[in-house]
């Protein structure tokens, strides 16, 4: 299939003007063949524009059609076929392994909101029966549904290529809403994006819908996704990345004659909690686990497990022990960017320095390109004090806390912020302790684990991807799993309609 | 039963020291028995972190003794008999059938909540099965609920002293959700703040439950309101007022370390389009149907029509000529306070002077505390060209714009901020253009009705009372109907849990 490094607007193509840039290997830093054109602010407003416009038309799309759409994407990142896969690779750094998972995630997510399009619940249709004999006043004829929010705004995410760029789950979620998506590709991977993308303008065509229905832009710096945050015709914002970044986006967003939505999944570090009994038990067993998590993808995973909690003691020494028995076996990886292997360095290198802050071990290091794991540990009382302690450094780093007992441990837990996911590692002996612990786990963090780690979210109807702020910047929601869709919905209450100026549902 | 102006902190009741203030009659200005308190820091703070020690049992209390609960604030509110609504009378000026009607619908509301707490729904319980057994990876067993919030913040409202104030809508979605509450009260009807907020308090006590979980408190300007928004333990804020006081309480919502919903009604027009056909066939009806909503309750009402659209013409004439023969029968009516009878007088006298605007005719004067009834036209060209023209005055002052055809008429809706409702006067001939105009429609108000006015807001599971930004902060909530509730929640993941640690609701 071709890259040629143009922008896709809404269903045509056109060399962007607004500077350029190449893709790069991330493994070695190297610029990949194809330069990408930047989008203008012209570009930026006919993508827009288009949206609004096929919002009229693909809002009203029947269930079936939007559905059987949705799968069509589906199909079509199918027959991309290897070169979706080497292409990502390079760009990425990502193993085949990882790269085929995650193409396997990203078609069933679509294929399960199709298959959430169909059953129709997202609707939410309810309705009261008028009663014109009721006193003191007549009782109206209420129906609700809920209808789309208008054009999305997708932000491509480095560290999720497919799964959470082009055609991943906000754009799926929005799709599946009747949202008119456009996507801001994501420089990490350009190459990919762009044959996404295709994949996506094309199955538009086919469905016969209106070529605004999705357009994808690429950016040079960062006008293009601030222009589309500011756009009156963007309705909500859909983003995966840093918390500086997700920030910025909900200024603008709030800064605009009419707020939006801006859902932005930013930053957690995902503690996991081990009692005493299992450390007790298989302490051993744990640290393999574990070590097996952080370093799952280099890392580079929102629900990879940074911070570890447990109290102090032989037991805990077991477990520091074997990860550190284990983590020089592991070998470098490469990052998704040379700017974000960097920031990991910066973000292991704080640690280092950090006069509270003990180096335990860390794993092989390779080129400047590749991150090396790293474990760190300090006290609770430390980490207390030191509130940049609970920064997010983004890759294979962890940092154990050792608590002077649970109270201490539960201290640590009332300063955090919020969380995507809190793991608890128990044995039967642990469960009163833990039991005690969920109403305020629950008050932290969107996902609550036992005996695993967050790393691999499941796309299932009971997942929660999301958490209190600034796990994500709007913690009733979430970016994966069918709730997802709800983001992008808003309900309309028809008081006293007639049946022919009814919505079709509520008729 | 006793008014003695305390605050009501947790239980017990105290003299607020930080400056103290009156009630005011509504229709003389002058000044209410009884002086109340105004709250210090250290009050805010206790009420709050009660609030927060209360959250954790009344989070985990069962649906039934939650429905209870709310039942008997309900019966609570009843047993106060007629000094609530005398109360009431005086300081709000609202005749004594509004009152008693209002009084009604909160018992409702709270009944209503009670009814939704039994039947559960809201916690949306999802199971998706563990299977250990698929590949590449097992299953996870998934089991989802939503959670409450935390405390919530919730502002009385000048409007609806008993529906939308201490024990209104927000107080009883938040409590149905799990949600402990303060209240400030509005300094326009302390006493009947204090009546309710008495009545609510042994509620708790008989109840069983910890004090916390409810608390009243007065202010004496804007301090209270503003520590609230800004108290870590607050989670949630609920707010119907102004547009300036809801932007200024986002703002502070905004700036805190983890920011938190604000979910501000604020602001609404409530455009009525009068097609062509139901001008034909009835103008003058229709303007006496219109007049009634107009002035009812001295057009104080979120939902009071205050901007008619229909295209020029002898029907539209006739319109505004039956309007113009009505309205000066209307008499004055006591405005809420004297503070918002002066915003009401300065906004007609804008609309006075405004050069582009035509007084069509007014009610009878009465004091500078009783607001008269006005109706002003302008042209469609000159509302574009006027944006201020589209600003709320708050109180019975309406404005017909007329539009050169159908066409322009579009365009005036295109330049409309969210509104809280929009009324479709039609016959059958207007059907086809208003089936047209619906989506549009739809883009700009959470309640579209036919043939009516937007006055009268049922509280029912398909009630919508909330719309695109400035209408509410939030345009995909409502603070009216059962929906309200999922304001308060958010959804949490239980993944691999044990069967004993799970929550009862999900084993």
């Amino acid at each position: 299939m071709t890259i040629n490094g143009n922008l896709l607007v809404a269903g045509s193509e056109k060399r962007g003007l607004n500077g350029e840039f190449q893709g790069v290997e991330a493994a070695t830093g190297k610029l990949l063949p194809v330069s990408f054109g930047g989008a203008s602010p012209q570009d930026v407003d006919q993508a827009t524009s288009q949206a609004w416009e096929a919002f009229g038309s693909y809002r009203e799309t029947g269930l079936e059609t939007r559905a059987a759409f949705l799968e069509s994407i589906a199909e079509g990142i199918e027959a991309i076929g290897d070169e979706l896969v080497v292409r990502a690779m390079s760009e990425t750094g990502l193993p085949r392994g990882r790269l085929e998972g995650e193409r396997a995630r990203t078609v069933g997510q679509l294929r399960l909101f199709a298959k959430e399009v169909r059953a129709g619940r997202f609707q939410e249709l309810r309705f009261d029966a008028g009663d014109a004999s009721r006193k003191p006043v007549a009782k109206p004829d209420l129906r609700l549904r809920n209808v789309p929010i208008g054009p999305v705004a997708v932000f491509g995410a480095s560290n999720f290529p497919l799964a959470f760029s082009v055609a991943g789950g906000d754009t799926a979620s929005a799709l599946a809403a009747g949202c008119p998506v456009v996507v801001k590709a994501h420089s990490a991977h350009p190459g990919t994006s762009e044959l996404v993308g295709r994949a996506v303008q094309r199955a538009v065509a086919s469905a016969g819908l209106h070529p605004g229905t999705f357009s994808l832009l690429f950016d040079t710096g960062f006008e293009v996704g601030q222009r589309l945050v500011a756009d009156s015709r963007i309705r909500a914002v859909g983003f995966t990345g840093s918390r500086r970044g997700g920030t910025a986006l909900i200024e603008i967003a709030s800064r605009r004659r009419q707020p939006i939505p801006v859902y932005a999944e930013m930053s957690s570090i995902n503690p996991v909690i081990f009692f005493p009994g299992a450390l007790k038990s298989r302490a051993a067993d744990i640290a393999s686990t574990f070590v097996a998590s952080l370093v799952l993808g280099a890392g580079q995973f929102c629900t990879n497990p940074g911070l570890l909690l447990a109290v102090d003691g032989e037991e805990l020494d077991t477990f520091v022990a074997r990860a550190a028995e284990l983590l020089p076996e592991v070998g470098p990886q490469a990052m998704l960017t040379p700017s974000i292997a960097k920031a990991y360095y910066d973000g292991v290198a704080k640690l280092e320095r950090h006069p509270e802050v003990r180096a335990v071990a860390s794993g092989k290091t390779g080129s400047e390109f590749e991150g090396a794991a790293a474990l760190f540990e300090t006290s609770a009382d430390a980490f207390l004090a030191h509130h940049e302690l609970q920064d997010e450094v983004f890759g294979a780093a962890g940092l154990v806390v050792r608590c002077k007992d649970l109270a201490q441990l539960e201290n640590v837990l009332d300063e955090l912020e919020g969380q995507l996911t809190i793991a608890l590692h128990i044995t039967d002996e642990d469960e009163a302790p833990a039991r005690r612990l969920i109403p305020k786990l629950e008050m932290l963090a969107g996902r609550l684990l036992v005996n695993g780690f967050g790393t691999g979210v499941e796309v299932s109807p009971a997942m929660v991807h999301g958490g209190p702020y600034p796990a994500t910047a709007d913690g009733r929601s979430t970016s994966v799993g069918t709730l997802a869709i709800y983001r992008f919905l808003r309900p309309v209450s028809y008081q006293d309609f007639t049946v022919t100026l009814l919505p079709e549902a509520l008729r």
